[in-house]
């Protein structure tokens, strides 16, 4: 079993590996710092600038949050939550920091396998 | 096994049993309204005025996203995504309706079980 | 959202109604006393006389095995994991007891929501 | 995030570290043949000589069954499943070949990350 990485597409020459790379990298979005003990808002989003196909044998099942080696949540979704059209997958979690946080986001596509976003250091303030 | 149904907490009278039953309970909140084939989000919270704990033995594990008979997504948790601080767990679901919908949220804590929101309609534009 | 109990299919006249209930019941099959600390067997399956489809857009998504109001265990799948056929899904988990248990099983089928077992008491020797 | 690969536990001189190693490892227990199109149960166990800890802030949990790159299944326990004892956690899934699988497993650990077995291969009759 293989973990494919994240790969920046402007990198790329094919017009049909960018859209595969895309559809499918994991991305962190949240601000750069944040307030031990307070609610911090942590986006996960799979694709960019394409969107991955919702259809009953070819979705994106799970996306996952961890921070270094500790996972702390995971979204599974059922086939048809995006109504069968394609999307950029995306959900927001709330989560607490105690110190440091190094993100990395999870996601994985029924056909397409794992998939690993870059890791995105959260400082505190 | 039991599910626990929302209960209007302004209707209660002790104190201790507000508290109990506000820091288990499941919303769903989002637009009455939405356009079909488009990004609609939703966010499920767990707790409105009082806040439940996330220590290892006892926090909030999963929440679930339903439409009717059909659940969209459920994001599990990890004890110490919240750095063990009280909090309203919420988790934002970004999903795309196909027709008129019947969302209800499920939430389960590890020490009291499983709790029912009321259901929220949300028609098409 | 409803949750559909368990029907006794010797008590329903229709055919197709009888299909249709069996290829959804969640059962629990385990011994009925157990050791104190020590590993116990618990199958969990959907289905007895008639097997539920697995096909991309119908099939078991999810079975949860409860003690009372404490969710201890849930295995999801994803389509295909039956290679299509039609199948009565089953897990064994492998719990440990620390008191007289009262388990009960949940399975969510992608067309067909929600199915709760009987509740199966284990004493403990 | 860093994945953990099995280690054979002979090659170490350390005793904790044995330990450590061994109570981590993920394995695939199944049959080297299987017959396509007919259930084939497959084990999947957390350590082999030594047992993990199952208390409240330190435990599996959760266990995933893949075949290459497709997931086929993911069992998530809540803390107590195991009454708390020290435990080899075992779940069996009953799959359904289609051709040739290459099988591995992963577990989670809520302080030691995630830990992927060996690969084993099974060839159809």
């Amino acid at each position: 079993m293989k973990i494919n990485k994240y790969v920046d597409i402007s990198t790329l020459e094919r017009e049909a590996k960018k859209d595969y790379i895309d559809r499918h990298s994991a991305f962190v979005h949240c601000e750069a710092t944040a307030e031990t003990g307070k609610k911090f808002k942590v986006k996960v989003q799979v694709g960019d600038e394409y969107m991955h196909p919702d259809v009953p044998d070819h979705y994106i099942a799970w996306v996952q949050l961890w921070n270094g080696e500790k996972m702390l949540a995971q979204t599974t979704f059922v086939e048809g939550a995006f109504a069968n059209e394609p999307t950029n997958v995306e959900v927001d979690f709330y989560i607490v920091p105690k110190r440091k946080m190094k993100l990395t986001a999870m996601a994985f596509c029924t056909k397409h396998g794992l998939w690993q976003s870059d890791e995105k250091v959260v400082e505190l303030a």
